[in-house]
Parts: C-alpha cells; sequence; structure tokens
C-alpha cells in the first residue's frame, strides 16, 4: 500500500477533500470500515494478507478470475458515480466466477488514482463494490491503493464449485441447446442514449442496465446443476462470446433470430436514436454480463435460461470452424455472421 | 478481456511490434504459453476463470494479497527492463503470503498498457512473473489485458497456511525478541544509485537488488513453525512497518543499532554518493521484502532470521504508543526515532 501521489491540488469546482487531503491511511480506514465481514473470512483487510477458512462454508475447487476497468475506456465519471465503477468492478468478476458454475464469495480490490481525486468518489466506489457483493454473496477481504495518472479498478473474484466440475468453454456438443441467462443489449442501448445526451429519461431502466450490470449469478451453478456442457460470461457481447466458447468446443453455434428480438425498450431506444438496427445491440452489446451456455438436448433448462439456438456440427472443408478454423463459428438461422472485416461490421443480411 | 486501444503509432526508435500490432488474441496467446502449469491448476488462463484443486497440495486456510505497480511510480522503464518489473510485482505480493506464514501457489495478473507498448516489454513482464512464480514454488492462474494511457501491473496472490494459524501483525508481545529475514536497504541504495547515473558499476548488486527483489519466502512459514507471533513484509521500509506491527501489538519495538549496520555494499555507495548517512537505507528504504517478525524470548529463530531488537511494553503516560497513540513505536536503542515532522525525516540523533 503506497500514498496516492501528491503534489495536485484539489479542483475547486468539486469543493470536497481529496484523497491527498485525506491522506491515504484515514481513506483506507474509512473504506475498510464500509465492508461487512462473513464467517470464512479469518483475517480481513488490514494485515499483509487476507485468510480466508473457506473449508466449511465453501468446499470444493476454488475458482479464480481478475479484470481492471480503467477510465476513459470502461467508464467515464460524468456517465458514472463511484458506485456505479464500484458495482461494476464486482459484477464483471463475480460474473466471470458464476460462467464457470462457482459461486463467488470473496473480492480484492485494487484502486490506482490520483492524488486530486475527490475522497467522495473513492468512497462512493467502495460503497457500489461493497452493494454488488451483498447481492452476490460476497465479502471484500483485502486492497490496495496507489497513485496514478488515471483511475483503474482491478478486482479480483474468488468463488467455489461446491462438489460439481467447473463447466469450461470446450464442452459444448452439437444437438445441444444454447440457451441463456440475463439480458443482452440493454448495457450497449444505455451507454448509446448516454452518448446521445440528454432526453432520454423514458428509457433510464437502460441507461440503469448500463451503469449497473446485474449478471444472473445463481444462474451459473444452477445451469451446472442441470448439467450445462459449456458456459461463457457474454462481456464482450453475445456474438463474440459465442464464437469463444464455439471455437473453444470446435462447433458451431447457430442462432435463432426469433428468440434474440429486441425487447421493447430497445426498441424504443432505437426509435428515439434514428439507430436502425436494435437487434445490433442485441448481438454485439458487451458489458451486459449475461450468461450463455449449452445444455444436452434432454435438459431441463433451470428458469433463469431461455433457449436462442442450437449447436450445430462444423461442416467439413477448409472453411472448418473449430480452434484454428476460419469458418464462421457463429450463425444466425443458418447465416454466416461473420463477414471478411470481422463481426464488428455486422449487419443482418 | 479487451483489447489494447488502438490508433496509436508504434515508436519508430523501438523497431518492435506493439501490443496493437501484434493483437491482444495473439499476445495472451503468447503470454499463456510462457506460464507452467502446476498439479493444483485444474483449469489454468483462458477460460472465464481459473479452477484450483488445493485440497491435496495445500491444505488449510487460503491467504490473498493484491498490490499494484504503477510506472513513473512504481518503476521507470528506462531503469528497469520488463523482466524486472515482473519479477518485482510478483515478489511484493508473495512477500505479503510469506509475511501471514503462508506457501505462495498461484498468482492472477492483470496488465494496463498503452497501445504503443512494444509487445516484446510485455513478453519480458511475462517472463520476469513465471521466473518469479518458480522461485516461489507458484503459478500463473490467469490474468486480464486492458488499455490504458500508463502502465500499471496488478497481481493477486493466493497461499495456503497449511495446519498453522496466520501471523498477523498483531500478536508481538513485550519480551519478545525481534528479528528479521532477507536484506535491508540495498533496494533503496540501488535507487539512490540509479538515480546518480552510470559509473557505479562495482555496486552492481544493489542495482539488482533494487530491480529484482528476493524475499526470503521460505521464512514465512519457517517463522510460523517456529512460534512467530507477529510479522510483517518490510515493504515500506523497516522503520514504517516496525510502527504498523507496533501498533497493531500496543507494544514498542525497541532495535539495536549494532545489529542494523549498514554492508559493505552499502557503505561502498554512500562513499560513491557522499550520502552520508548509509544506515538510512537500512532504517527507511523501502521494497527490499524483507520479513520482520518477533518470537517468543525462548524461541529458537529459524537460520533465515537474525535478532535486531527487543519487543518492549508502552510507557504509561498520554505518550504512549498503540493503535491509536501518539508517542513512538519504534525506538533505536531506547532512544525515539520519529520527531514532529515523522519518519520521513529521521536522522539519527
Amino acid at each position: 500500500v503506497r500514498p496516492a501521489e501528491p503534489g495536485s491540488s484539489p479542483d475547486p469546482s468539486e469543493g470536497s477533500p481529496t484523497l491527498v487531503d485525506l491522506g491515504e491511511d484515514a481513506l483506507v480506514d474509512d473504506i475498510i470500515g464500509r465492508y461487512r465481514s462473513a464467517p470464512w473470512l479469518r483475517v480481513g483487510p488490514g494485515d499483509d494478507a487476507a485468510v480466508l477458512d473457506l473449508a466449511e462454508s465453501f468446499p470444493g475447487a476454488l475458482v479464480a478470475s481478475t479484470d481492471t476497468l480503467v477510465e476513459g475506456l470502461d467508464f467515464r465519471r460524468d456517465w458514472s458515480s463511484g458506485v456505479d465503477v464500484g458495482v461494476k468492478a464486482a459484477a464483471q468478476n463475480f460474473a466471470d466466477i458464476a460462467a464457470m458454475g462457482a459461486r463467488p464469495h470473496t473480492l480484492l480490490v485494487s484502486l490506482t488514482a490520483p492524488a486530486d481525486l475527490p475522497a467522495g468518489w473513492a468512497r462512493d466506489l467502495a460503497a457500489g463494490i461493497e452493494a454488488e457483493c451483498r447481492r452476490a454473496g460476497a465479502v471484500v477481504a483485502g486492497g490496495d491503493l496507489s497513485g496514478g495518472t488515471e483511475i483503474s479498478v482491478t478486482a479480483t473474484a474468488l468463488g467455489s464449485l461446491g462438489d460439481r466440475p467447473a463447466v469450461l468453454r470446450s464442452g459444448a456438443r452439437p444437438g445441444d441447446v444454447v440457451a441463456v441467462a440475463g439480458v443482452l443489449g440493454r448495457s450497449a442501448a444505455g451507454l448509446a442514449l448516454l452518448g446521445a445526451g440528454p432526453g432520454s429519461g423514458l428509457l433510464g431502466g437502460l441507461v440503469a442496465d448500463h451503469r449497473r450490470p446485474r449478471p444472473p449469478y445463481g444462474a451459473g451453478p444452477e445451469a451446472a446443476g442441470a448439467g450445462a456442457t459449456a458456459m461463457i460470461d457474454t462481456s464482450d457481447g453475445l456474438v463474440r462470446d459465442a464464437e469463444r466458447l464455439a471455437r473453444a468446443s470446435g462447433v458451431v453455434l447457430d442462432l435463432d433470430p426469433a428468440a434474440l428480438a429486441p425487447d421493447a425498450d430497445l426498441v424504443a431506444a432505437a426509435a428515439h436514436l434514428g439507430e436502425p438496427d436494435p437487434a445490433g445491440w442485441v448481438l454485439t452489446g458487451g458489458e451486459d454480463h449475461a450468461l450463455l451456455a449449452t445444455f444436452p438436448p434432454d435438459a431441463v433448462l433451470p428458469p433463469a435460461f431461455r433457449p436462442i439456438g442450437r449447436v450445430r456440427p462444423v461442416p467439413p472443408g477448409p472453411d472448418s470452424a473449430g480452434p484454428a478454423g476460419s469458418g464462421p463459428a457463429v450463425t444466425l438461422a443458418g447465416r454466416p455472421m461473420t463477414g471478411p472485416s470481422g463481426w464488428h461490421h455486422f449487419h443482418r443480411s
């Protein structure tokens, strides 16, 4: 733990104490005081490392993932509050845990921030992290505070599998049902609305979903329990993550356009923005952190999942998909979705 | 995992491909290929999360810590190679695990970097991380790559306690022996030599110790086994971290100047630099990641530890030390070391 770099002056327009005004120790003490404890947290934040006694509450293999949010690239302070960024930092990591079929239980957080960051923003960040930890059933076990020229938040989530094996990306088999739990396209539509400026008050639900994604954590272990053969968190958009799962499994995922029709909010947002194709948000919009999974044909889908397609074998020939294949790994009603310029330029044909 | 931000051109003076030239996926594949596996790593990097099967190899409570290195504040690319920064990022986290009395076994790493970073630097970083993992007996389980305007490396280390309880900062008792394992002041002296420019070739060992700290990981569990009552990693310098341990334990740590005499390299570096007081490096220089521990008076110190002082009770009165005390928590031969302006301005009186 090192102090935020001193020397910068607080922005007078903020009128609130900054990290350097408050001092590292006072801020860290304040933040630590906001985090609740839990039976498995034998030693929480404040020592050299946290000590977790998982045997009783969380038996089975440990699952671990880390992800970073960077200001400017992943969030804007004029569009997202500290609480929003805290929620997002925790959510994107817990979604990765859920996507293995595991339950998240613990989070570590490292904040890098300039010395003139209002201390209130850092406290809000902690409040958002704590709120999302509660929603996920997890606790903050430790962290770090560093100086830097830009804000970045790295979280590391831990979870446990219980007595089930992990659900990897590589287990999908031809004939499996493709299903999704959680929302698709709402974060991207909310971001588009923020980019267009004020005037979309009736569509605030989309903006809220962009600011604070709500991954369906419970659906991960439920999918594992229902026999899911493969699973992935759709952090980079449905098609892109479906492609990853398909290539890892050596299969093609054929999606059903009818099952992916934009909801009324997306249609209304598209009308408001003059965007011709709200389905683009559903197919390529990232950061919803839905769970995309495949199930054996005879599986009973958990209630959180809805079917959106089928797993197909890779067609024979030089254009075949698969780990190194160049053929389409994801199709929409049997038709390729990616052109030579990549999925970014996808438009329904 | 998100792509490095595109748009910047490679520095022609580098003449080597950058992150954006190589592409995220190719770089990540290349880096993952450099990391070895281990029996407890059931699923390594490449899926949504890693899966660790610790029950057999690493029973007991789990220990977890996270720390960030930021370019400019924690390292300079003209003074440290990518390998050096990788070693340092891993070492500072593993030292925190060892300071609890635990064995490090697993590391997760998140790299934030500008798009014009030479890909070779990122590969060197991975090589340094892998090298230090091997030294510590650990493996890389996962990571993240993000775009940003500055380089920062956040690592999260996991370790296990086996059948022993954690050694906290708060357990030191009056009469205990204060002891240290590892070097003191060498990193700070190496940094001072780098700052003074070329011409200190004979003192390259100090520069090497600054670039690649070598914490004595094994000494952590050995201290726990020998009954250590408290322990801390001296990342911020002996006095500052001794103060933390003393305040957490509600005691005073009295250090023995004779046991803290600068070694021949430090004396030579001070002469070379015209620095009057090489003992200042020993007492206040950070980033050596030595382990400072306290032991019961009758304990047999593990071979890696040397005694450097005694634990004393807090003297009665308003100036007492302790968690909220204002009195000196660390003394040198019984005399206070900190003045009104704080330890940063310490000079031996």
